[in-house]
């Protein structure tokens, strides 16, 4: 046991205390966890869209001040009564929608859709006794997707902690906790491309990139990168993208294009982007007799899916996924095993680093839409 | 050889001069097969509502004189040069989308699409050399779906025959070259119900009641059939259905029902009326996290199928399929087979039949919404 056990642990977080506002590193205090949960230290946190998205708060129930960062890799400190497969020490990843291993969706082989601790993004409490572990001066900080790793320490569920080899680096791994495990697992687990398969990628941001990583994986042929921005293909040719399509520099719809370069459509597509036409055009652009299509980005609330009944009756498939279909406990570690294995690459998806203390930097270079994944290093 | 091989043979056959008229039995030529043709007697066929459907020629090109019909059992009585897997005397379904064994879809796991054979409604001729195969006086009347099986004698590309069992009865076996296979298949080769989970089947015609025998002989726990209209429950019992809803007795939207009622959704559903109001509910109906909705019913040309796309996002799958997925050639026997095992049963499909100088009886059941199938016997 850690000789902080058991007490409050004082430490640095980035506090949010107003939508869009920058982000200020203040002194928190951070409660000991309860029963089933775990504290552990973030080493490495990085930035994803998600985070934005709520930060922003536009069109969402504002929750400040809150303690944002869901993607990062971290130390074991101490653990709560009835903690048993986590002791302090070991490495974990901390994952925003958890498996508790006992409800219906953890029992089934195909989801990971936990009901008690899927993902909620309204929820700033804990689940066993709807309390924050954050304070300052004994105001409670609201927590964000129970993970809250903008901050040197925070307090986990336990079934939201994916334990891991500790001989992996957690600069590099933490990103499987969100945006890479997220595309490379629709591709993996849910498109499942044959070797030798054409694949069309919409998105070439840091989902739509290991997307496209996991076809390169999995041998596709021909692998075709779709984003309205020309400026990503040179970057995306270092994930397996052969081809690049701008649908704003073609007449037609680009599921046409795509038909025409592939004799009636690629085998597999992958959404990334979330904008209702990209998932209309990765549907219709797969092959009829065998095509899936995937998707991975989130709508807007009031988007409309919408195509001819016809498209489906010829044989094609739409599918959605939710974090690539990896249950956070039982899977994630094999992942960070691909990575050790040298079959994944992650290297190419760090683009900046920031000491925790410039975190705003972050958040700038992504709305800048700069780079792919900035790694905040905690301890600098 | 047969004495009749190499010559044009007479015979009766029940000919569409005009949309939505009564068919007239008169004395056609049937000339002999070309290459890769066969020509087979017809001793049973039976009516579907594809035969209706383009008789009525609602919407459609009207392509008169015809000869309909698709589902039917008969015998080889002479083969066109090159056919060598079939001979005369074999026992033969007859198809409406044909196998070419050479093509991309043939070629493939995963689809019955064949290029070269598939489905074309509007053709009334042959593929080798645009011509019929059938004349009054010379004159020439068209094919329907490359079978035209409303007639003693008929010409078939060899791909749009299925060489089956020579013990199996074709008075019942003949419903398996069309409806009775698309509703099966829907189950069996694509939904994939695991034995004890629960399925929902919209629309119970002949069609949506083989998707529901499908659901049996996987071992469903719960088979919950749909339709407009309640009477059809208890034939629908017969077929391994164990609840119906009426959507029209509900207020709620029935997918919402269903989900009361399934405990979040049914693991698999069927949409078998073409609805596209049932075909959104059938896909909203599945359980989040491993759902999976199969169209089968063909919806009109207009048809926009409409769903918010966190609908997939939950990890539910859409799909659909033609024929049930089965290949013409390499598949049906099999399906026959399971009948000869008594696993799959025919006879509670069968609820009229009538000789063939009364086959307009069988339009009168069908548009009456009388039954499930009518057997139109050749020879009486």
């Amino acid at each position: 046991m850690s000789n902080t056990a058991g007490q409050v642990i004082r430490c640095r977080a980035a506090v949010a205390w107003e939508a869009g506002k920058p982000l200020v590193i203040e002194e928190v205090e951070v409660a000991p966890p309860q029963a089933n949960e775990v504290r552990i230290k973030i080493l490495f946190t990085s930035l994803c869209h998600t985070d934005v998205y709520f930060w922003e708060a536009k069109g969402q129930n504002p929750l400040f001040p809150r303690i944002y960062g869901h993607e990062a890799g971290g130390i074991v400190e101490s653990v709560g009564e009835g903690v048993t497969d986590l002791k302090a020490g070991d490495h974990v990843l901390p994952v925003f929608t958890g498996e508790c291993k006992d409800c219906a969706h953890c029992k089934s082989e195909e989801s990971n859709m936990c009901d008690l601790l899927r993902i909620n993004t309204d929820r700033g409490v804990m689940l066993s006794d709807g309390k924050s572990r954050f304070s300052i001066k004994g105001k409670p900080i609201y927590h964000f997707v129970g993970t809250s790793t903008f901050s040197e320490y925070t307090v986990v569920h336990v079934g939201c902690l994916a334990k891991i080899n500790p001989s992996a680096p957690l600069d590099k791994v933490c990103l499987l906790s969100c945006g890479i495990s997220t595309g490379l697992g629709a591709t993996l687990n849910v498109a499942k491309p044959k070797k030798g398969s054409t694949v069309a990628v919409f998105g070439l941001g840091a989902v739509g990139l290991a997307a496209a990583e996991g076809a390169r994986l999995s041998g596709a042929s021909r692998i075709i990168g779709v984003d309205l921005h020309s400026g990503r293909f040179e970057e995306a040719k270092k994930f397996g993208v052969t081809e690049f399509l701008n649908p704003k520099e073609h007449e037609k719809p680009v599921q046409e294009v795509i038909a025409e370069l592939t004799n009636g459509g690629v085998d597999r597509s992958i959404e990334c982007t979330g904008s209702t036409e990209a998932m209309i055009s990765a549907f219709e652009c797969v092959h009829d007799g065998w095509g899936v299509a995937v998707l991975v980005g989130v709508p807007h609330k009031e988007a409309v899916f919408k195509t001819h009944p016809v498209n489906f009756l010829n044989e094609r498939t739409l599918k959605g996924t939710f974090f690539g279909n990896y249950k956070t406990r039982t899977d994630i570690p094999s992942v960070v095993e691909k990575y050790m294995n040298k079959e994944l690459e992650l290297e190419k998806f760090i683009t900046h680093k920031v000491p925790f203390s410039e975190i705003n930097k972050a958040f700038e270079y992504m709305l800048k839409g700069e780079g792919l994944r900035c790694i905040i290093h905690m301890e600098e």
